[in-house]
């Protein structure tokens, strides 16, 4: 199977970013995280784009506050799917993260989720390797249900609660 | 090769997603499109969703605008990878449909691009199908090569204009 | 009468819906409400919507943030009126769930009230209920004589204190 | 049946009104529109909103636009639901309306429907008469079913230039 | 001397408008104050202000959150000049009330200050009753002088800290 | 009578601030304007605030698009009433200007009124001259008078067209 | 003297940059223009960067749009004073780049300035000259003043048309 | 070598301020500072930014919060380079100040970093001072590289918690 590439800009993104490991390890899907900025590391970081593919990469996934340009940077030294996750900073709540993120130019897409949204991301790169795999795609199927019956499991504890 | 489905919101948004397509068809990357709305034809949309990965699509991508919940509904419904393009309506200058879109809960991803970013959102759908393919790979490299050229040639351009 | 249909999209959202069966509980108007997500329960949220007349309920209020679909997915599938309560998550303030419940497209409207307003949700619902009751409505009145009498006691404390 | 009410706070909102106008036509809800502006008029706009009841108005729906007071203004005044149609002026493209549309204190609640959404509004009134009246709900249904074919045939004439 | 009228939408706003009262009492400028909401007692809100003039008030504050309609009430029913302290509730960082007290229609204007800007309101009644009292002005030219001199204190203690 | 001062940054703004002197010729309050710019021709801006009160000014309007400085300026330099209008320019709808413009720091209040309302700023600098001057208070109110008239005018024309 | 160096993301920001270009023969600064992508010529963009110091450049001047990386980008590979100019694109009024040009993380900063803001950008490139070079200087405080005589002659225009 | 200048409006800016102090420090460069408001002390504000360059400074910074109009109040009377640094305050998350500090009108700059980012003000500082001090430039490269090991050692941490 491919690996997933988890870049984020700093250390302090980690918190975030470790949501994704989690969810990367529920499905059995490997993956190789780095501590690389687009600004501080520019050499690594362009240096990890241009060789993903051939390393057996099959999804970059880039996390980072503020100008997040990691996404972007990443983006435009590679042609595998790359997916940003804003971050939250101290100020302006994520939305200058977001629109860094999402707003790329014509010709270099990146996938953006949610703000913080780590789990997603990793959810999002699961089911890109899915497309071409079956059995990942079940387990995608089965994960879902699960959340759902997370939900219907609160549900009922709600029932009893008012009925009770 | 797995097809791409294309489905927007209204026909209104008919002159942005014809960007999707044209990029689509450069990449000779087969799709299907439709005008289903998560609020006016929920039956239909839904059920594209479900049946989307047995019938034979990779990636899913939702045109939609103001509240743009297109996408979310379709990811409610399908483990495909999908793909939102938020659409600038007459107020609001697009925020409304960028965040309807981009701002999922976690367990259900949806990949946002920039607001109208059809060509993105193909390109993007491309890159994801290209994850398997490495045929297409080697075309999305050609073709930021020649974005690259582009790029170059306006320079060029310029520099006879300066020092002409 | 009539009963109040109220789904949340999250348990976590409680909290901020406990404000609205309170409200009800105040007017002795019957409510049923479920933790039905848009996009971790499609199947539910929508079967709720589809059978919510015949069930007997009047009028449908939804919670839900972030990318607030639940309010606009039961309206996609009842003509009950439906009342949206955008709840503020950890980031963006709320506006995210504003824009994503209030900003529907023409032909499914959504009746959005403030961010985190569960308690003006549960007033409007009785305000609905209360056109073809005029007892209900009787109540409203007096709810409402009642609330200027808490602000008349605010202010006669403060000129005791500015006066006193 | 009861009337709906409609009020504007300006002559120049009637443009976006008069699609609410049509909706009411659609559904032969008879209704009553005037021109009270909540600043310019507020002896006038009051006294519709208290005599609303007694007039035989079920709903009132009140558009405005800037710092838009005239559906606060009316609900402050009425127990009726009060819905708000924020209007979208020359600057902050209807933020300002909307936020001071929706964002109601407790205990006086304002359904908002999304910036110059008067045919929403409409519809939303004729959702909340048709609570107690079964022969407006199945027109609303139709209306529906509508919608949905305009969509469908949308989509038909899409599928015919795709691969016709 | 002419009164200053200050009104706060709910008694939560006291922290806030308490140091209006502060700066009045500096200036020796009489005030009266009330705990008025424009939309939980909007006819003591309208009493007030129609009666400001000749009751002796020369000068109006109001203060009030979220869709913050008291200063427009306030202003919709006196010519007195009318100050609005938009202030911050626990979403939107006020930018809601902000919006709601400033975008005020043509003919009917509201004097805004800052989010929760409580003293600069009363400051700015004070400049407006000063017009037409030298004496008034005087004192308003001492303050400021005393709040240089604080400024120029802070410098002094600053450069000790870097120099001493 | 005290005389108003307008001052705007930039000639570019007259067509703006002309709204302005209109509402003041109606009213017969004598006015001076200029254009003076913070920050171009501060020194003459600062020299006009300073010697604004001996030289019979009652009250300051300073008009200013982008980072509107002008209203801050003058207000450091004089403890007369000063309004600010801010000013709509080609980017970010006026949020610009009005943040610039309200949210002065404590001790130096600015009155702003709504985006580009010069209409507005005008009337509030009447309104204030008024407060010692009963015949220009009397003014006021018939201008509010004749503006309710003109109101109630465009409701019967639409009750002509509605009922007619 | 140095040279500055212009880089644009894409030919269609020409239009906004010539203003620096006319600024700059305004002031006989030597420049240098380059169309280099961020994302699409990653290479020349870096390469530009990573020898300007060493090929005479003293300053640079970065102009992109939506998420704009390019000042960002630059500044990750060269410690010359970098310049961004946010240009507005055709949704979001600029905002999007203006956050994505001014919130880098700390250790690489780029000078932002306005939106579409060119002339400044070319000035504050001047500034940066000067700092070492008199007579850049002296043409500075003259163009200055020259800026200064030009708001005195509308004011002028704006006396003869008032009192003529 | 010449000095750095660091205005703040208040003494309350100091915690943020003083990582300037730090950067400036790290690179051996003089610097002053004062607590000087654009709005309660106008005439030093002005007079720092008339004598600066006479006095030996290269480059000004000035933080400020709110209607942060400290950096455009001394750009207008200096031209020097003025960095602005815009603090966040207690409401609106900072964009309140960045507007004010970066949306400067054509003729008078501001180099604008992000909200609070004063290291990124010092450094830039640095920078502009090092474009005429190859030795300074030295430094900042130096500083660049020990900031990179920085990351690649945080990253060489996470190496060793993810295989260890």
């Amino acid at each position: 199977m491919k690996k997933v590439g988890i870049l984020m800009g700093s250390a302090s993104d980690l918190p975030v970013v470790e949501k994704a490991f989690a969810a990367l390890r529920e499905f059995d899907v490997p993956f190789e995280a780095h501590v690389f900025s687009a600004h501080r590391t520019p050499v690594e970081a362009r240096d990890f784009a241009l060789s993903a593919r051939e390393r057996g990469f099959g999804v970059l996934v880039c996390a980072a506050g503020m100008a997040a340009h990691l996404a972007g940077a990443v983006a435009a030294n590679s042609t595998l799917p790359v997916i940003g996750i804003p971050c939250k900073s101290t100020v302006l709540e994520g939305m200058d993260a977001l629109l860094s993120t999402v707003m790329m130019p014509p010709g270099v897409p990146v996938a953006s989720v949610g703000i913080d949204a780590a789990r997603n991301a990793a959810l999002l790169a699961v089911e890109i390797l899915a497309v071409s795999d079956d059995a990942l795609a079940a387990r995608l199927d089965a994960s879902r249900a699960q959340a759902a019956r997370k939900v219907l499991d609160a549900d009922a504890k709600l029932q009893a609660e008012l009925n009770g």
